[in-house]
């Protein structure tokens, strides 16, 4: 459809913070390109391309011009009035292989290789990418294709070579609020000298990830070599991972998965494994929290789930040893970034509760020092035990902070939580019968978690306690009064934390609860 | 994640064909939403609403502003400056019942409805749409959920209902190059006196829909009022659909689809049927061309897809038959929408050939006449002849360009094709013994059809044919020289037509074939 095949445009860098390109009317006419058609955009100046969907306007790009919205210039590095050179973009083989999984076909490694170079380098729309997913979630990968899939996320981003191992990572499958042993493991580990180089993620669907705990401290932004170096000269790092380019394709799979809420098993083993391998990791522990309302309801399908990590790893090359964990409620007392950077602040100062964050922590780190020697069975938790008692965790976390950009003379006072809080009480006296694990979640971002990172719930009663009407179950905090107002109405209808004889049909005002 | 829940913006309407909004990063953070997010944006004024995926930008949105992209726009109905609310937006029910089909489990009739109404009111981004198309691809939809679907996409559009009864219809399923037959079925059906509201599409991966060759003669863009009543005076009309919004849903699905060259055979049911319905057909002949490139191979699978249109049709209160044509090889010689037009003309105007396109015409024209009781059984077809023969289809078919606004005195000989011209020549003496449909159709779009309405192909030699070396086989016809050229390059490449004896693997210039 083209004359001489490409043709010459100015570039005009648009400030939209979206991939594709946006061409005069008359322009796209005359190549023969209608909206949504996809085509080929060529720095002339560097020769780097990539694809883009077209959209067109008859005033805000002049004939002559193309617009470049900014995620599509982040790869091609325009300048504004720099001249591009737009071609017919090859129809991406990868649709081929998405229709064959379509069609049930097992995809060999190529295919799948050539699925992930696409999505990384914007060759495929975000609806196809779609397709992709929804095959893989409804004809489910087997473990070959598990495997190529993960190479082919490694493979399309960094990855980091230490020079010696071992080296240890960690990885929680999520769904458990309140989640933040991290940043007890890490230092844990770092401090009897085993290397860990963690990425994290920031919180999709949750009240914070990882990443998002770490940024209260210091920065989480940096590159696959930085984590390489960080981890050298302290033993450990936790960043996000997002920004590190390490399995990008990641990424790009889990923002569409989000409206289904899907997490096709193939595709999670795959995440998961791709950035341990890609860092380097050797040996690697996994948390899976099992619970009704985490990702893993029963101990059968967390042994399943186990087995294929174990195995899956075994063909990467790497040693797993997978945790079975209470995922019913949330770990500790708090929910949301600082009040879990605070929780676990104290903890590493001395403090010896709350005890399920503590003992979930050491038996993390525990298998871990098993599984390097540095332990022998059955005793790696009291190794990180005392790791953790004689201050050597605090001094390590001091050590992570500083070499990530934060202030390593931070104690768990310093932590300034949101101004807006609310106290819920007990509406009655009983027992603690219930904690629900999402509306919790739920609550915390009302309340403006993971963004408003002072907004969350602390937790005074957990479930099993008894506990007088009157007395507090849980506050409330925010950094702006109407999201604090939001979440005091949704509370109300969430009920999150239930006390025995609590009347469920009949709750005029959240005062009385 | 919202204040008072709504935040109050001044519109600005962005002249960019897509759907969507743009926000200021400053506002986005403000009231929490990020790149990608649905939001709800309410003309105040007149208190129609949308949802939109959020884009953000720095510069381009003021703070307090809020661009409106041209397609949601079109919902909307805003003028430059006008005070929109923007509201969080509700995650659609659609995305459960989505991943319900995903799992594998039936959809009812109120589930299918919502994601239809989801997918019309754009409250389904295009990745949501593809998982629904996804899912129903590779978990068919049983006869239910095809009702269903059928019904849900007649129900989110208008439709006609006219006072009185037969009203005829006729669809192809595609996948033939040169298949004009509309052009001589509906004004013969419209002679008889039967009504026939022919809606019609434009190509997408062909050379030529029956709208795109209607539109060489008159306008094909009519309201679905306006179809009922041109079909109540002159008892025919021959319209693009896309633009009567009947079936609205169907025009989203398909684009979603294109890029796998998927035609799941519950949204084809559904898609063809719940079109027929809403113009208020209850005869409909349904034209089935099978052959090794069409989309049906086999007779068996022919017969397969004809007994499931007929049970959709007897659901819907629809008598249908259906016709297994021979779809092989082109209809005619003509592929194109002024190649093609020029040859219905003709035939219209008296000419005695291409017997394959006239016989096929008839047959179907013959079939609605039996099916009426207008023609008793096995008399439809010479029924057809003579009105064809005795001018009375030119007549009618003069009386449906006029009331479409077009040019009632039109010739075949005022048709002017493209200018410029390529006669490929047969290389070798012998008969033609393979013509593939998808390299013709290929060719054609290569010259420029439908865009370009004079481009196409005129086959002077068909299957079967015995034809001396030198003789033409085909000629090329293009509106702009640039196009011819890459056509002859592409023809060289395809080689549609293949006479025996030719080489296949030492062809050094298109001038030798």
């Amino acid at each position: 459809m083209w004359g001489d095949k490409s043709v010459k445009f100015s570039a005009n860098i648009l400030d939209i913070a979206t991939r594709g390109v946006l061409l005069n009317r008359a322009d796209a006419r005359s190549i023969g390109v209608l909206d949504g058609d996809r085509v080929q955009i060529i720095n002339i100046k560097n020769g780097i391309s990539t694809a883009a969907l077209v959209h067109t306007t008859s005033t805000i790009a002049r004939q002559g011009t193309v617009g470049i919205y900014r995620i599509t210039n982040e790869r091609l590095h325009l300048e504004d009035g720099a001249e591009v050179e737009i071609r017919e973009a090859k129809r991406p083989a990868s649709l081929d292989f998405i229709k064959k999984k379509m069609d049930g076909i097992r995809l060999n490694k190529e295919e799948t290789l050539t699925i992930i170079k696409d999505v990384v380098s914007d060759d495929l729309s975000a609806a196809e990418l779609t397709a992709y997913i929804t095959a893989s979630y409804i004809n489910p990968l087997d473990m070959d294709e598990v495997e190529h899939l993960t190479r082919a996320m490694v493979e399309t981003g960094e990855q980091i070579k230490f020079a010696s191992r071992p080296i240890v990572d960690k990885h929680s499958i999520g769904g458990v609020p309140g989640n933040k042993i991290s940043l007890l493991v890490v230092p844990i580990i770092a401090a009897s000298g085993l290397k860990i180089p963690k990425t994290s993620s920031r919180a999709i669907t949750g009240a914070g990830g990882t990443a998002d705990l770490m940024e209260v401290l210091a920065s989480v932004e940096f590159s696959a070599g930085e984590v390489q170096q960080m981890t050298e000269k302290v033993g450990g790092a936790i960043v996000w991972g997002g920004a590190t380019n390490i399995a990008p394709a990641d990424d790009r799979i889990i923002i569409q998965e989000y409206p289904f809420k899907i997490d096709a098993r193939g595709q999670m083993l795959a995440s998961v494994m791709a950035k341990k391998f890609a860092v380097g990791a050797n040996l690697v522990v996994i948390d899976i929290p099992v619970g009704l309302h985490t990702k893993v309801a029963t101990m059968a399908e967390g042994r399943k789930l186990a087995r294929e990590f174990i195995e899956l790893g075994e063909r990467l090359g790497m040693k797993v040893e997978c945790a079975l964990t209470y995922g019913d409620i949330p770990v500790g007392h708090s929910i949301g970034p600082k009040l879990e950077v605070k929780e676990a602040l104290r903890v590493l100062e001395g403090a010896t509760e709350p005890n399920s964050f503590i003992q979930k922590s050491i038996s993390l780190a525990g298998i871990a020092f098993e599984m390097s020697g540095k332990a022998a069975r059955g005793t790696g938790a009291a190794m990180a035990q005392e790791i953790l008692t004689k201050g050597k965790a605090l001094e390590k976390f001091r050590q992570i902070i500083e070499i990530q950009g934060g202030d390593s003379t931070v104690k768990s006072d310093d932590i300034i939580l949101g101004e807006h809080q609310y106290v819920v009480k007990a509406p009655a006296s009983g027992y603690v019968i219930e904690m629900n694990n999402r509306s919790l979640i739920t609550l915390a971002r009302t309340a403006g978690a993971p963004q408003d990172a002072g907004a969350g719930i602390l937790l005074h009663a957990k479930k099993g306690k008894l506990v007088k009407a009157g007395e507090p179950l849980f506050t409330l905090y925010a950094e702006r009064n109407w999201r604090l107002q939001n979440a005091i109405e949704e509370g109300r209808r969430l009920m999150p934390v239930l006390v025995e004889g609590m009347l469920l049909d009949r709750v005029p005002s959240i005062s009385e609860i």
